[in-house]
Protein backbone atom coordinates (compact mmCIF):
# COMPACT_ATOMS: atom_id res chain seq x y z
CA UNK A 1 0.00 0.00 0.00
CA UNK A 2 1.25 3.56 -0.75
CA UNK A 3 2.17 5.53 2.52
CA UNK A 4 3.12 8.93 3.11
CA UNK A 5 6.72 10.21 2.76
CA UNK A 6 8.35 11.40 6.33
CA UNK A 7 10.40 14.62 5.75
CA UNK A 8 12.55 16.23 8.46
CA UNK A 9 13.42 20.09 8.76
CA UNK A 10 16.23 20.67 10.70
CA UNK A 11 18.39 24.42 10.87
CA UNK A 12 20.20 26.27 12.75
CA UNK A 13 18.33 28.73 15.25
CA UNK A 14 17.86 32.18 13.48
CA UNK A 15 17.44 29.90 10.01
CA UNK A 16 14.04 30.76 9.92
CA UNK A 17 12.88 27.09 9.70
CA UNK A 18 9.52 27.58 11.77
CA UNK A 19 8.52 30.80 8.88
CA UNK A 20 9.35 28.30 6.05
CA UNK A 21 7.47 25.97 7.52
CA UNK A 22 4.62 27.75 8.86
CA UNK A 23 4.16 28.97 4.83
CA UNK A 24 4.67 25.51 3.52
CA UNK A 25 2.12 23.64 5.74
CA UNK A 26 -0.63 26.85 4.36
CA UNK A 27 -0.09 26.01 0.85
CA UNK A 28 -2.13 23.38 -0.95
CA UNK A 29 0.46 20.73 -0.68
CA UNK A 30 0.43 17.14 0.92
CA UNK A 31 2.28 18.17 3.75
CA UNK A 32 1.43 17.74 7.43
CA UNK A 33 2.92 18.63 10.78
CA UNK A 34 3.48 16.30 13.51
CA UNK A 35 4.02 18.11 16.83
CA UNK A 36 6.79 17.22 18.98
CA UNK A 37 6.64 16.76 22.91
CA UNK A 38 8.84 18.31 25.14
CA UNK A 39 10.00 19.15 28.61
CA UNK A 40 10.90 23.01 28.00
CA UNK A 41 8.96 25.83 29.78
CA UNK A 42 5.98 27.21 27.54
CA UNK A 43 6.92 30.19 25.92
CA UNK A 44 4.77 33.50 25.08
CA UNK A 45 2.59 32.78 22.33
CA UNK A 46 2.98 29.14 22.03
CA UNK A 47 0.08 27.22 22.42
CA UNK A 48 0.33 23.70 23.92
CA UNK A 49 -0.56 21.17 21.68
CA UNK A 50 0.18 23.65 18.53
CA UNK A 51 3.81 24.71 18.99
CA UNK A 52 4.65 21.32 20.86
CA UNK A 53 3.18 19.16 23.34
CA UNK A 54 4.34 20.20 26.51
CA UNK A 55 4.89 17.72 29.08
CA UNK A 56 6.21 17.68 32.81
CA UNK A 57 10.11 15.11 33.00
CA UNK A 58 7.36 12.59 34.30
CA UNK A 59 5.14 12.83 31.75
CA UNK A 60 8.19 12.41 29.05
CA UNK A 61 9.87 9.61 30.80
CA UNK A 62 6.85 7.54 30.76
CA UNK A 63 6.04 8.04 27.25
CA UNK A 64 9.55 6.92 26.41
CA UNK A 65 9.03 3.95 28.92
CA UNK A 66 5.70 3.24 27.34
CA UNK A 67 7.40 3.38 23.48
CA UNK A 68 5.11 6.04 22.36
CA UNK A 69 8.29 8.33 20.72
CA UNK A 70 10.01 7.71 17.77
CA UNK A 71 13.07 9.31 19.11
CA UNK A 72 14.26 11.71 21.42
CA UNK A 73 16.73 13.39 22.80
CA UNK A 74 18.43 16.16 25.14
CA UNK A 75 19.02 19.38 23.86
CA UNK A 76 20.04 22.35 25.79
CA UNK A 77 19.02 20.67 28.97
CA UNK A 78 15.30 19.98 27.78
CA UNK A 79 14.17 16.99 26.50
CA UNK A 80 12.49 16.72 23.08
CA UNK A 81 10.41 13.95 21.56
CA UNK A 82 7.93 12.77 18.73
CA UNK A 83 5.28 11.08 19.40
CA UNK A 84 4.87 7.84 17.43
CA UNK A 85 1.21 7.43 16.67
CA UNK A 86 0.30 10.80 14.98
CA UNK A 87 2.76 9.81 12.95
CA UNK A 88 2.12 6.81 11.47
CA UNK A 89 -1.17 7.81 11.24
CA UNK A 90 -0.80 10.29 8.97
CA UNK A 91 1.40 8.20 6.93
CA UNK A 92 -0.45 5.28 6.57
CA UNK A 93 -3.38 7.85 5.32
CA UNK A 94 -0.89 9.02 2.85
CA UNK A 95 0.00 11.78 4.12
CA UNK A 96 3.31 13.16 4.10
CA UNK A 97 4.22 14.34 7.50
CA UNK A 98 7.03 16.82 8.53
CA UNK A 99 9.42 17.02 11.56
CA UNK A 100 11.19 19.63 12.99
CA UNK A 101 13.92 18.25 14.56
CA UNK A 102 17.14 19.10 15.47
CA UNK A 103 20.56 17.33 14.06
CA UNK A 104 20.50 14.71 16.59
CA UNK A 105 17.02 13.44 16.65
CA UNK A 106 16.82 13.69 12.75
CA UNK A 107 19.65 11.33 12.89
CA UNK A 108 18.24 9.07 14.84
CA UNK A 109 14.72 9.57 12.63
CA UNK A 110 17.25 8.23 9.62
CA UNK A 111 18.73 5.55 11.32
CA UNK A 112 14.91 4.22 12.41
CA UNK A 113 13.23 5.26 8.74
CA UNK A 114 15.99 4.82 6.10
CA UNK A 115 13.72 6.30 3.72
CA UNK A 116 13.04 9.39 5.62
CA UNK A 117 14.00 12.52 3.50
CA UNK A 118 16.31 15.10 5.72
CA UNK A 119 15.87 18.71 4.93
CA UNK A 120 18.84 20.85 6.04
CA UNK A 121 18.01 24.69 5.62
CA UNK A 122 21.04 27.11 5.45
CA UNK A 123 21.55 30.81 6.50
CA UNK A 124 22.90 32.78 3.34
CA UNK A 125 25.92 33.34 5.59
CA UNK A 126 27.35 33.26 9.02
CA UNK A 127 26.87 37.66 8.54
CA UNK A 128 23.56 37.12 7.56
CA UNK A 129 22.88 34.59 10.28
CA UNK A 130 24.39 37.31 12.88
CA UNK A 131 22.48 40.06 11.69
CA UNK A 132 19.06 38.21 11.82
CA UNK A 133 20.15 36.78 15.71
CA UNK A 134 20.69 40.44 16.70
CA UNK A 135 17.44 42.24 15.39
CA UNK A 136 15.51 39.35 16.47
CA UNK A 137 16.47 41.60 19.81
CA UNK A 138 15.31 38.19 21.79
CA UNK A 139 18.40 37.12 23.47
CA UNK A 140 21.73 38.84 24.71
CA UNK A 141 24.93 39.57 23.16
CA UNK A 142 26.55 36.61 25.30
CA UNK A 143 23.81 34.09 23.87
CA UNK A 144 24.00 35.45 20.20
CA UNK A 145 27.93 34.29 20.43
CA UNK A 146 26.92 31.23 21.74
CA UNK A 147 24.48 30.64 18.97
CA UNK A 148 26.30 31.29 16.04
CA UNK A 149 29.37 28.96 17.60
CA UNK A 150 26.53 26.30 17.70
CA UNK A 151 25.35 27.32 14.35
CA UNK A 152 28.65 26.57 12.93
CA UNK A 153 28.90 23.17 14.35
CA UNK A 154 25.44 22.35 13.29
CA UNK A 155 26.37 23.06 9.45
CA UNK A 156 29.16 21.08 9.35
CA UNK A 157 26.53 17.91 9.76
CA UNK A 158 24.22 19.19 7.00
CA UNK A 159 25.94 16.77 5.07
CA UNK A 160 24.21 14.16 6.49
CA UNK A 161 20.86 15.36 4.87
CA UNK A 162 19.23 14.68 1.05
CA UNK A 163 18.60 18.57 0.96
CA UNK A 164 20.19 21.66 1.28
CA UNK A 165 18.13 24.78 1.02
CA UNK A 166 19.25 28.52 1.48
CA UNK A 167 16.84 30.90 3.32
CA UNK A 168 17.70 34.03 1.14
CA UNK A 169 14.18 35.16 0.58
CA UNK A 170 11.35 33.73 2.29
CA UNK A 171 9.37 32.92 -0.49
CA UNK A 172 11.69 31.64 -2.40
CA UNK A 173 12.88 29.12 0.23
CA UNK A 174 9.39 27.69 0.56
CA UNK A 175 9.11 27.16 -3.06
CA UNK A 176 12.23 25.02 -3.01
CA UNK A 177 10.88 22.90 -0.07
CA UNK A 178 7.31 22.53 -2.12
CA UNK A 179 9.41 21.56 -5.01
CA UNK A 180 11.04 18.16 -2.90
CA UNK A 181 8.11 17.89 -0.98
CA UNK A 182 6.22 17.36 -4.63
CA UNK A 183 9.28 15.68 -6.26
CA UNK A 184 9.79 13.34 -3.71
CA UNK A 185 6.23 11.78 -4.73
CA UNK A 186 7.45 11.15 -8.02
CA UNK A 187 9.82 8.61 -6.46
CA UNK A 188 9.53 5.73 -8.66
CA UNK A 189 9.86 3.32 -5.58
CA UNK A 190 7.08 4.68 -4.47
CA UNK A 191 5.22 4.47 -7.62
CA UNK A 192 5.22 0.59 -8.40
CA UNK A 193 2.12 -0.16 -7.81
CA UNK A 194 0.47 2.51 -10.30
CA UNK A 195 2.82 1.52 -12.54
CA UNK A 196 1.20 -2.05 -12.03
CA UNK A 197 -2.22 -0.62 -12.35
CA UNK A 198 -1.37 1.29 -15.88
CA UNK A 199 0.15 -1.61 -17.19
CA UNK A 200 -2.73 -3.97 -16.35
CA UNK A 201 -5.57 -1.99 -16.67
CA UNK B 1 33.50 22.63 -8.86
CA UNK B 2 29.61 22.41 -8.94
CA UNK B 3 28.54 21.25 -12.63
CA UNK B 4 24.73 20.86 -14.42
CA UNK B 5 22.56 17.44 -13.71
CA UNK B 6 22.38 15.36 -16.30
CA UNK B 7 17.94 14.47 -16.25
CA UNK B 8 17.12 11.62 -19.11
CA UNK B 9 13.50 11.87 -20.33
CA UNK B 10 11.96 8.69 -21.55
CA UNK B 11 8.20 7.34 -22.55
CA UNK B 12 6.53 4.95 -24.63
CA UNK B 13 4.96 7.01 -27.91
CA UNK B 14 1.87 9.19 -27.54
CA UNK B 15 2.85 9.59 -23.57
CA UNK B 16 3.04 12.87 -25.07
CA UNK B 17 7.00 13.47 -23.89
CA UNK B 18 8.10 15.65 -26.43
CA UNK B 19 4.72 18.09 -25.66
CA UNK B 20 5.96 18.27 -22.20
CA UNK B 21 9.95 19.13 -22.88
CA UNK B 22 8.94 21.63 -25.58
CA UNK B 23 7.07 23.37 -22.66
CA UNK B 24 9.45 22.52 -19.94
CA UNK B 25 12.24 24.07 -21.67
CA UNK B 26 10.33 26.95 -22.29
CA UNK B 27 10.17 27.61 -18.57
CA UNK B 28 12.69 29.57 -16.66
CA UNK B 29 14.15 27.01 -15.09
CA UNK B 30 17.64 25.87 -15.61
CA UNK B 31 17.20 23.08 -18.40
CA UNK B 32 18.61 22.75 -21.30
CA UNK B 33 17.96 20.56 -24.42
CA UNK B 34 20.50 18.55 -25.90
CA UNK B 35 19.70 17.56 -29.71
CA UNK B 36 20.18 13.62 -30.28
CA UNK B 37 21.88 12.42 -33.44
CA UNK B 38 19.78 9.69 -35.66
CA UNK B 39 20.39 8.28 -39.54
CA UNK B 40 16.33 7.61 -39.37
CA UNK B 41 14.98 9.67 -42.37
CA UNK B 42 13.78 13.66 -41.45
CA UNK B 43 9.81 13.88 -40.85
CA UNK B 44 7.80 16.52 -41.89
CA UNK B 45 8.45 19.55 -39.44
CA UNK B 46 11.51 18.46 -38.92
CA UNK B 47 14.43 20.89 -38.31
CA UNK B 48 17.86 19.93 -38.77
CA UNK B 49 19.85 20.53 -35.91
CA UNK B 50 16.68 21.70 -33.42
CA UNK B 51 14.43 18.08 -33.94
CA UNK B 52 17.81 15.71 -34.38
CA UNK B 53 20.87 16.09 -36.09
CA UNK B 54 20.22 14.01 -38.89
CA UNK B 55 23.17 11.94 -40.00
CA UNK B 56 23.96 9.25 -43.00
CA UNK B 57 25.14 5.30 -41.55
CA UNK B 58 28.29 6.21 -42.52
CA UNK B 59 28.86 9.61 -40.53
CA UNK B 60 27.11 8.32 -37.77
CA UNK B 61 29.76 4.91 -37.83
CA UNK B 62 32.49 7.61 -37.64
CA UNK B 63 30.98 9.45 -34.91
CA UNK B 64 30.90 5.96 -32.73
CA UNK B 65 34.43 5.74 -33.94
CA UNK B 66 35.66 8.71 -33.18
CA UNK B 67 34.03 8.44 -29.58
CA UNK B 68 31.80 11.31 -30.16
CA UNK B 69 29.01 9.63 -28.52
CA UNK B 70 27.84 9.11 -25.06
CA UNK B 71 25.64 6.68 -25.58
CA UNK B 72 24.69 5.35 -28.97
CA UNK B 73 21.58 2.38 -29.81
CA UNK B 74 19.88 0.93 -32.57
CA UNK B 75 15.79 1.44 -32.71
CA UNK B 76 13.32 0.14 -35.00
CA UNK B 77 16.12 -0.26 -37.72
CA UNK B 78 17.75 3.57 -37.08
CA UNK B 79 20.66 4.65 -35.01
CA UNK B 80 19.94 6.97 -32.38
CA UNK B 81 22.91 8.67 -30.12
CA UNK B 82 23.93 11.52 -27.49
CA UNK B 83 26.72 13.63 -29.10
CA UNK B 84 29.20 14.07 -26.04
CA UNK B 85 30.71 17.20 -26.66
CA UNK B 86 27.57 19.34 -25.81
CA UNK B 87 26.39 17.73 -23.39
CA UNK B 88 29.92 17.80 -21.62
CA UNK B 89 29.73 21.20 -21.96
CA UNK B 90 26.53 22.34 -20.64
CA UNK B 91 27.30 20.42 -17.72
CA UNK B 92 30.21 21.78 -17.10
CA UNK B 93 28.70 25.51 -17.31
CA UNK B 94 26.39 24.79 -14.63
CA UNK B 95 23.49 23.79 -17.20
CA UNK B 96 21.29 21.44 -16.74
CA UNK B 97 20.99 18.96 -19.46
CA UNK B 98 17.99 16.86 -20.61
CA UNK B 99 18.20 14.43 -22.99
CA UNK B 100 15.58 12.77 -25.02
CA UNK B 101 16.27 8.99 -25.49
CA UNK B 102 14.61 5.52 -25.08
CA UNK B 103 14.76 3.18 -22.42
CA UNK B 104 18.39 1.11 -23.37
CA UNK B 105 19.99 4.37 -24.23
CA UNK B 106 18.66 5.96 -20.64
CA UNK B 107 20.14 2.64 -19.34
CA UNK B 108 23.32 3.09 -21.19
CA UNK B 109 23.66 6.83 -20.02
CA UNK B 110 22.99 5.83 -16.21
CA UNK B 111 25.78 2.61 -16.29
CA UNK B 112 28.03 5.56 -17.60
CA UNK B 113 26.62 8.61 -15.74
CA UNK B 114 25.33 6.92 -12.46
CA UNK B 115 24.58 10.19 -10.73
CA UNK B 116 22.13 11.32 -14.08
CA UNK B 117 18.57 11.48 -13.09
CA UNK B 118 16.60 9.30 -15.04
CA UNK B 119 12.67 10.35 -15.55
CA UNK B 120 9.70 8.50 -17.01
CA UNK B 121 6.60 9.43 -18.37
CA UNK B 122 3.31 7.16 -18.10
CA UNK B 123 -0.13 7.68 -20.08
CA UNK B 124 -2.71 7.67 -17.39
CA UNK B 125 -4.41 4.36 -18.51
CA UNK B 126 -3.18 2.16 -21.75
CA UNK B 127 -7.19 2.53 -22.73
CA UNK B 128 -6.17 6.80 -22.93
CA UNK B 129 -2.91 5.86 -24.74
CA UNK B 130 -5.07 3.80 -27.50
CA UNK B 131 -7.01 6.98 -27.49
CA UNK B 132 -4.67 9.41 -27.82
CA UNK B 133 -2.78 7.32 -30.66
CA UNK B 134 -5.81 6.40 -32.71
CA UNK B 135 -6.35 10.99 -32.40
CA UNK B 136 -2.88 11.56 -33.62
CA UNK B 137 -3.79 9.69 -36.83
CA UNK B 138 -0.95 9.53 -38.11
CA UNK B 139 -0.82 5.74 -37.94
CA UNK B 140 -2.78 2.54 -39.10
CA UNK B 141 -4.38 0.28 -36.76
CA UNK B 142 -1.96 -2.35 -37.23
CA UNK B 143 1.08 -0.31 -36.39
CA UNK B 144 -0.96 1.44 -33.59
CA UNK B 145 -1.71 -2.20 -31.80
CA UNK B 146 2.26 -2.40 -32.36
CA UNK B 147 2.71 0.70 -30.36
CA UNK B 148 0.53 -0.27 -27.70
CA UNK B 149 2.39 -4.13 -27.41
CA UNK B 150 5.54 -2.12 -27.06
CA UNK B 151 4.25 0.74 -24.46
CA UNK B 152 3.16 -2.36 -21.75
CA UNK B 153 6.72 -3.68 -22.44
CA UNK B 154 8.15 -0.61 -21.84
CA UNK B 155 6.22 0.38 -18.92
CA UNK B 156 7.36 -2.46 -17.24
CA UNK B 157 11.07 -1.12 -17.48
CA UNK B 158 9.88 2.36 -15.76
CA UNK B 159 11.33 0.56 -12.31
CA UNK B 160 14.90 1.60 -13.95
CA UNK B 161 14.01 5.15 -13.64
CA UNK B 162 14.38 7.12 -10.53
CA UNK B 163 10.96 9.29 -11.08
CA UNK B 164 7.76 8.67 -12.57
CA UNK B 165 5.42 11.05 -13.71
CA UNK B 166 1.91 10.94 -15.35
CA UNK B 167 0.78 13.01 -18.13
CA UNK B 168 -2.89 12.90 -17.33
CA UNK B 169 -2.81 16.81 -17.77
CA UNK B 170 -0.08 18.48 -20.18
CA UNK B 171 0.24 21.61 -17.39
CA UNK B 172 -0.13 19.54 -14.28
CA UNK B 173 3.13 17.27 -16.40
CA UNK B 174 5.49 20.33 -16.85
CA UNK B 175 5.01 21.29 -12.80
CA UNK B 176 5.84 17.97 -12.18
CA UNK B 177 8.75 18.01 -14.56
CA UNK B 178 9.52 21.28 -13.67
CA UNK B 179 9.72 20.19 -9.41
CA UNK B 180 12.22 17.39 -9.94
CA UNK B 181 14.39 19.60 -11.59
CA UNK B 182 14.47 21.99 -9.04
CA UNK B 183 14.48 19.48 -6.13
CA UNK B 184 17.46 17.49 -7.89
CA UNK B 185 19.36 20.90 -7.83
CA UNK B 186 19.11 20.72 -3.62
CA UNK B 187 20.75 17.20 -3.42
CA UNK B 188 23.38 17.75 -0.33
CA UNK B 189 25.67 16.38 -2.75
CA UNK B 190 25.62 18.76 -5.35
CA UNK B 191 26.05 21.57 -2.81
CA UNK B 192 29.23 20.73 -0.47
CA UNK B 193 30.82 23.69 -1.96
CA UNK B 194 27.88 26.11 -0.52
CA UNK B 195 27.91 24.81 2.88
CA UNK B 196 31.85 25.23 3.47
CA UNK B 197 31.29 28.48 1.32
CA UNK B 198 28.81 29.23 4.10
CA UNK B 199 31.08 27.78 7.12
CA UNK B 200 34.07 29.42 6.57
CA UNK B 201 32.77 32.70 5.59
Amino acid sequence: MKRGILFVVSAPAGCGKDTILEQALKRDINLHYSVSATTRAIRVGEVDGVSYHFKTREEFQQMIAENQLLEHTEYCGNFYGTPRKAVEDMLSEEKNVVLKIEIEGAANVKKMFPEAVLIFILPPSMEELSRRLHKRGTEDEETIQKRLLQARTELSRAKEYDYVIVNGELEKAVDDLAAIVSAEGFRESLNTELIDRIING
